[in-house]
């Protein structure tokens, strides 16, 4: 993909959604994750999930997290001339991620604004909501992600 | 572990710390999450990451999130009597995270409360901070995590 088709700053606006998923979830992928990162026993075991107050296999937020990262990349995120992220404003876990469960769900720009200190990049601010199969949000987050001017040379001062 | 010797709500006080880390990171773990989770050529290529205001072969976000988790969880998570989390108040990227950085910092209980709306479960913030090998932190984050009661039955009303 050439520079020219990517997404920068001047391309979005607020208001704009990108979809997030499907995605399928496995007790294997959550046990593989929580197993490198999360070892704690409701990510690694069901029985054990059972008898947490998660109620089943459910995955680690951060697992969460990954995942909506990764239908973030492959709905928009790869496409755009993106350059990182200076933080995450929240992240709310509402609801257990079980094995089996399907995420999907949705990202909306919320605003847009040069960056002062960095020429040519400008911030924008994204919120993020997935959902499981029974339309119940699994998790909330917000956070700014740095976009490549297409025009510096026209940027505000 | 008996259930007695895990660390439960009434164990942690606002200004105790623990440590974490080190961590050493490697390029082969950074871009294997990144292919797994957040295929953005700064987290895959050493090229593109020294083209990128990154500086580097850099670690994703959630990279650092999810190798700051398994440091909470070798140091304490796992000998608490833990039941998750409802979230994250924030997490900051300060500093890139690059291939041969080793990762060092610590938590600090910030405070603890009751739940509530959860009988024999406490509510205890924590705020993280991990750094690189020439001290600079890369990242700042708080959260609170749900630890059940050792004596549920004396919890206050």
């Amino acid at each position: 993909m050439s520079n020219d088709d990517l997404l920068h700053f001047e391309d979005l606006d607020p208001g704009q959604v990108f979809p997030l998923g499907p995605k399928h979830v496995t007790a294997d992928e959550i046990i593989g994750f929580a197993m490198e990162f999360d070892a704690q026993p409701m990510h690694l075991d069901a029985e054990a999930g059972r008898n947490s107050i998660l109620g089943g296999l459910a995955a680690s937020g951060w697992h969460t997290c990954s995942m909506m990262m990764r239908m973030m990349a492959d709905s928009y995120l790869l496409r755009m001339a993106a350059e990182g992220a200076p933080g995450i404003d929240y992240v709310k876990w509402k609801k257990p991620v079980l094995a089996g469960d399907v995420l999907s769900g949705e990202t909306r720009v919320l605003d847009s604004r040069q960056s002062k200190s960095r020429p040519g990049i400008g911030i924008v601010s994204f919120r993020h909501e997935l959902r499981n199969q029974r339309g119940e949000t699994v998790l909330e987050s917000e956070n700014p992600i740095m976009l490549r001017l297409r025009s510096p040379e026209e940027a505000r001062p």
